[in-house]
């Protein structure tokens, strides 16, 4: 049912050189590629199951897209995950545009961070809290990857991102808030913050660079009550925007 | 250098089966081996690269332990990691006892939670905030699974957990205070938390089953600001675990 040629390029979109050669990346799963097709996101081919049309038929004639019917199987063999009885579709990539934080907006910006499944929940916690850009190190994790679209369980279709050298972008930058993760900052339960500005989170490792260190203005930390070395960077992400966003009616 | 029973005796520990009959589990990694010798878990048998027993060796020819010297292939033969330079220790499982919250004491409970991975992250976040007791319905992953070990990064030491039906451990506990996670609570901003009582947290595609919410006297609710369908389980909790331990000055 589906074409030796049509499986090969899906299963070289597996990564990341042939992502960039060929401007698409994967969707997977059902939640993922129902986001996908009620977004204006292109999309170029749709694989679906005969049960997965069967639920959503009225919406898949709708599409103007190539649809291919193919089984369980099919999907598991060219996609990623371990079982997909939904579908999978082959979506465009976007021009790497530059973005920044408008006069009310809070923008996060991610300095080198490396696990694909670590970005993907970032995305999801993004969309959760109303931030809908994102500023990445080239070192970050390739937003493109499966992996990290899995992830982010739709929310990529939500949120913008802009691959940039941070060192560069902050310089340009003029004078913003630039929030940044320490721990010898303020704690997060007492700092005001603003109504905009930056909110950068450092790599699993190391945290933040050097290089983007200098720009930070705001030094914040999570205040810890108990003998944990440190919170995985999402788990992070998501209490300092919970705190972001907190109205602070009274000090 | 690793004998054949020993071998077959440790990677029988993968599974839950042989973890219950022989009262033992893994524990595996740098940072995971090094908490364990710090506390007062007892330890069965360790195994060591060179280059561990190098580092470590002070402390290490204090333990009185079986140790054995084996290579990182050794490690990654036996252990349950995609690698290992470090360490593997065998350690004893404890009694499956009876814990409840203490006058000023939040203690966490589990309906559900069915992801190795979510749980280790859920013991970090426990350990961060000082919450120190879990309690786990059976059809929690099993704590001693080596993923859930290695995703605690050592907070597994830390915090104690006792297994039960959750339906009959609430109808025998009286009027203490129960908070639930649900769509329709008091936004966690606002809530008034006490100083005491059991946080619950559900399912990752359920949430909190029928039989629990019943005893749930505090409805609670994480604010959305923008459009994610939800947040993952361990994202959610560390959320929570903020807001309950922020001093409340003023409302």
């Amino acid at each position: 049912m589906l074409s030796k040629s049509l499986s090969k390029y899906i299963q070289s979109l597996h990564q990341k050189k042939y992502r960039q050669e060929h401007g698409a990346f994967l969707v997977e799963g059902s939640i993922n590629v129902l986001e996908l097709l009620a977004s204006d996101h292109p999309v170029d081919v749709l694989l679906v199951t005969e049960s997965f049309y069967a639920e959503n038929a009225l919406m898949l004639d709708k599409q103007r897209v190539r649809l291919e019917m193919v089984s369980a199987d099919d999907l598991k063999r060219v996609g990623t995950l371990v079982t997909n009885e939904a579908a999978l579709a082959v979506a465009k990539t976007r021009e790497n545009r530059y973005l920044s934080a408008g006069p009310d907006e809070f923008v996060l910006m991610l300095d080198d961070i490396r696990d694909p499944g670590n970005l993907g929940t970032i995305i999801r916690i993004a969309d959760w809290y109303g931030i809908r850009k994102l500023i990445c190190s080239p070192t970050t994790a390739d937003v493109y990857n499966p992996k990290v679209i899995s992830a982010s369980k739709g929310s990529f279709t939500r949120v913008e991102w802009y691959y940039a050298p941070l060192g560069d972008y902050l310089k340009a930058l003029g004078d913003s808030a630039v929030y940044g993760a320490f721990l010898d900052g303020t704690d997060v339960h007492q700092q005001a913050f603003g109504t905009s500005g930056y909110l950068v989170m450092g790599n699993e490792a190391n945290g933040i660079g050097a290089e983007v260190e200098r720009f930070v203005n705001q030094r914040i930390t999570i205040p810890r009550y108990g003998l944990a070395e440190s919170l995985n960077v999402g788990i992070a992400t998501a209490v300092i925007c919970d705190n972001l966003r907190r109205i602070r009616s009274v000090k």
